[in-house]
């Protein structure tokens, strides 16, 4: 017999084919005594999710694009609205969103509405819409811990202490492929060195958005909208070896670091047991020596311009982060497809941003339309 | 009018001229709606104790040493017992102990004893009494906050966190003044050279004690009986920077570090205000690009013997880590007054150690005894 509150809680995975999604099965595999997979939803990637199905025995599969293989799976939910049906289930307790992109906005309300915790891979969710996502928390009752290695961080520094303990956070960032490369050599970066992201292990569109550092801009914009915290007490040093995964300064002017071996074993990890902690062997061993030397360095704004424009438009509000992030991911999709150079990414983005800043609104039509015009506006100016 | 509970708290500092002493009122000058100084005592600096008495004007001042300064202040507590009658008080909340030495337990007792909160510099406290001291707070109620940088770190990454969740924690060392010397060089290494602390301004004691790294073994017992860790979750690496002033590792292989520009300005204040935080300006302000690189490295027990034989007293637990502290005072006031080299100390210790193995108890009157015998041997066998 268990108690009821020592039963397995139920964990939906929306993603649970891509990096996030996969390192979150392997986590899930080690700690079955605490939680149960109880619904996985993928992309198009049916052989691997068919996989995973039978590996963990979900109650709910669902696959969102018509891959040809879910023909063969009479079981599954297909199309866009698995991902919310997954995220309200009844034997769902935590709804791990690791969606790429702004698709994974509705599953997100739709869990935190039903009360659920939402374990944020998603972060263009709080980028495009986080006037909502904070509403619907706090109507919901449900909650929101970030799984990305930086906000993680940051939640394992602040649990336990009131907000206005807070004197500002720093992001650190690795700098990406990019660091220490001059503009002109910036010119003729490739698809290829864009793609060799020098510390993390990612999916091919975060690992362009952090050689832009366009993944920066969306990590400020995210941690003002987790945290509550204005734009100026939020602030990133770039830190190549991506070892201490950011930082926070208190009111009397000590600080707390969240530190490891770069490995998303622990935020996923942790966006599950927040605030307790489990014993778990997946994280790579710590030890300062053999990591040392730590280093830090001023964030170049001039050579990547997509940082400066993501936090611009994060300070002005509205639907302008909505545009940022459909304006950064239709470029990133485009130059993935290589039809614009890397080069390129950054003026798609403020060329966007400087043609739509009349739009105006915060409700969900006029973000899903500022989201919807701002890609339509890449496509048709840069797509060629 | 003021709530009860907002009344300023009363503060007793101990060694109010040494260096914690003097931090101490500087922080406790910018917090006087927080925090009022009921209490003075110091050993035997009556000029410096005046001037803080009539700056603060606490309700007892006290004198240990029979300085002719003090007749000229009638009002004034003489000799040793000043130190428990201060730390007593009704209108004392928290004991800052900063006595330098053995000379600290009693008061730290007393103050234990009467339910206060002890803000705990005098490391010998623990180290000598650890069972009786962690006693004294369980039946009289009170508590023991480091002021140590480094425990005061460990201290503030877990808080609010249950000690189960700890995996072991990393004390860090500057290395010292000796850091990279070889057993040849410290041979030769002067009291001035001993002195010349890298990254610390502290009393003179201590400064050996770092050179030595008898210190970082006094901090490793300490933290033994602070956090209730047994020693093989007590790891010591060397830090040049003074930067990060420790670190715990969790179950789950997270690694939370308190960072800071070396000042003890922040131990003080958080001593007094744990588990809260207060604004404050006292803390020098951090910037990880100027302090950038932070390296990491191997402690050498070969070359510093002193830490090991400090951490064996530990593990042996009784009396011995009374003798070791004792023996290692003694022969740290030979060496500061020229009788004997710095390449003495350790051995000194060694010898102290082994010519005392066969006391034994654990209670008050067992450790004063092995305290005695150790400085007695020390001074006979080397005080020339």
């Amino acid at each position: 017999m268990t108690a009821a509150s020592d039963r397995p809680r139920g964990v939906a995975i929306l993603g649970s084919t891509g990096s996030i999604g996969t390192t979150a099965l392997r986590v899930l595999e080690r700690q079955r005594d605490r939680f149960r997979v109880a619904a996985l939803t993928a992309y198009d990637n049916a052989r691997l999710l068919a996989e995973q199905a039978d590996r963990f025995a979900p109650n709910f599969v669902g696959i969102v694009g018509n891959g040809g293989g879910a023909a063969s799976h009479p079981g599954w939910h297909l199309g866009e609205s698995c991902l919310v049906d997954a995220a309200r289930r009844d034997d769902v307790d935590i709804v791990l969103n690791a969606v790429v992109g702004a698709a994974g906005l509705e599953a997100t309300l739709a869990a935190l509405s039903a009360g659920k915790r939402v374990a944020l891979a998603n972060k263009e969710t709080l980028v495009m819409g986080g006037p909502l996502v904070t509403e619907a928390c706090r109507t919901g009752g449900g909650e929101i811990i970030p799984v990305d290695s930086e906000h993680s961080a940051i939640l394992q520094c602040i649990t336990g202490k009131p907000g206005v303990e807070v004197r500002r956070i720093i992001i650190t960032a690795s700098g990406g492929p990019f660091r220490g490369w001059s503009g002109e050599q910036l010119e003729r970066a490739t698809l290829e060195d864009a793609l060799r992201h020098p510390t993390w292990r990612m999916g091919r569109k975060i690992t362009v958005d952090c050689a832009t550092l366009a993944n920066k801009a969306l990590e400020v914009i995210e941690a003002h909208f987790l945290f509550g915290l204005p734009y100026d007490k939020i602030e990133v040093v770039v830190h190549p070896q991506s070892v201490v995964h950011s930082m926070v300064e208190f009111v009397d002017g000590s600080v707390l670091a969240q530190l490891g071996v770069p490995s998303m074993e622990l935020p996923v990890l942790y966006a599950l047991t927040h605030p307790d902690r489990v014993p778990d062997s997946g994280v790579p061993p710590f030890d300062p020596v053999a990591l040392s030397p730590l280093t830090f360095e001023p964030l170049s704004v001039e050579r990547f311009p997509a940082f400066a424009l993501g936090v611009a438009a994060g300070r002005r509000g509205g639907v302008a982060p909505a545009v940022f992030n459909a304006a950064n991911e239709a470029a990133v999709a485009l130059f993935l497809s290589g039809r614009i150079r890397f080069a390129e990414i950054g003026p798609a983005i403020r060329d966007t941003l400087d043609s739509l800043s009349h739009l105006g609104g915060d409700n969900r039509d006029a973000i899903l339309a500022a989201d919807a015009a701002a890609r339509a506006h890449v496509k048709e100016r840069f797509g060629c």
